[in-house]
């Protein structure tokens, strides 16, 4: 079977296991094998043990997505404009070794549109029609879904990041839609991306 | 001379080549070369003047990235509790490319800290001491910087996350406590990161 790494905020669930296990449902349903963060790892080198927790989960979340081979990134915008920090560390890990990277996200709005929505009234727009924040800083205007470097790893990879509208920690409807794009691209795909 | 590429949103500043400078001017009064996202590229290949802005800009930090031997990270709070997620895709992409990374930050407050008070009260904290966000999500309480991924790359690269309060687009101090950890850390280091 075709490992995936599902990376996302999903982990600060409440019942995190469950969730997931929803997800890799899913995606056994489309002949992915879908690695959670919270599998345990086939082998965990022995002195992985002496780490603290947190270097310890770090470790284990790079080996896990060293055994895939691609990511499908839950990309919905975590308490403020842009996605999870450690999802968009995941999505940056697993392209530098080379892997395909497939993302979605449950709020339809461009990055633009809920990056001024996020400043609340502090943004500015001048008159070439950019716009900066209240530390005068530009705003990127591209028409993508977040930072520019998240969906050129996406695009490359032979697909775009799914986007709509949905209740974001109940509906998977999103989550499989983009299951189902990386299902496809990887059933053509003959090697690494290009 | 040992090159380093400043990843950061300074890129976003009104005048981010004369700031970039200001950060180069630093490294190579430590012995580094600091590469700036806005350098030009010695070799760029043909083919990528066919592609919109937003991609030829991706493909280009990463080639930046991958012609350096550490990132120096910019993870001043962007727009939310968390790094810029640009420059964290580029701090796992340099990690994935078996790279070290460095990363400083000009907000000491830590990442509990700063998430907690960018909920503005719709945080709750549990009996058992743990916060939980407005969506029943369980926010991270290790004591780190930032989401534990991005701390656990820093110190597994030999150092640890600078982090001090400072005027973030003015002064360059924390920065600079930064690349003199690099550039101890790069003097001693043989080989790749453990």
């Amino acid at each position: 079977m075709t490992k995936v790494y599902l990376a996302g905020p999903d982990v600060f669930l409440p019942d995190p296991v469950a969730w997931l296990a929803r997800k890799q449902a899913i995606c056994a349903g489309l002949g992915l094998t879908g690695v959670s963060p919270l599998d345990d790892l086939a082998h965990e080198p022995a002195a992985w043990a002496a780490l603290p927790l947190w270097r310890r989960i770090a470790v284990r979340n790079e080996a896990h997505i060293r055994g895939c081979v691609a990511v499908i990134a839950n990309l919905t915008p975590f308490r403020g404009p842009s996605a999870d920090v450690g999802t968009v560390y995941e999505v940056g890990f697993a392209r530098g070794i080379g892997l395909r990277v497939f993302g979605y996200g449950t709020v339809a709005a461009p990055f633009l549109d809920r990056t001024v929505a996020s400043l609340a009234g502090q943004g500015r727009q001048a008159p070439d029609g950019s716009w900066w924040d209240a530390d005068g800083l530009l705003i990127e205007q591209f028409g993508l879904s977040d930072n520019l470097m998240i969906e050129a790893a996406i695009v490359a990879s032979g697909s775009g990041v799914v986007r709509q509208d949905a209740d974001r920690w109940h509906d998977l409807s999103v989550f499989e839609r983009c299951a189902q794009q990386a299902a496809r691209v990887l059933a053509g795909a003959g090697g690494p991306p290009p």
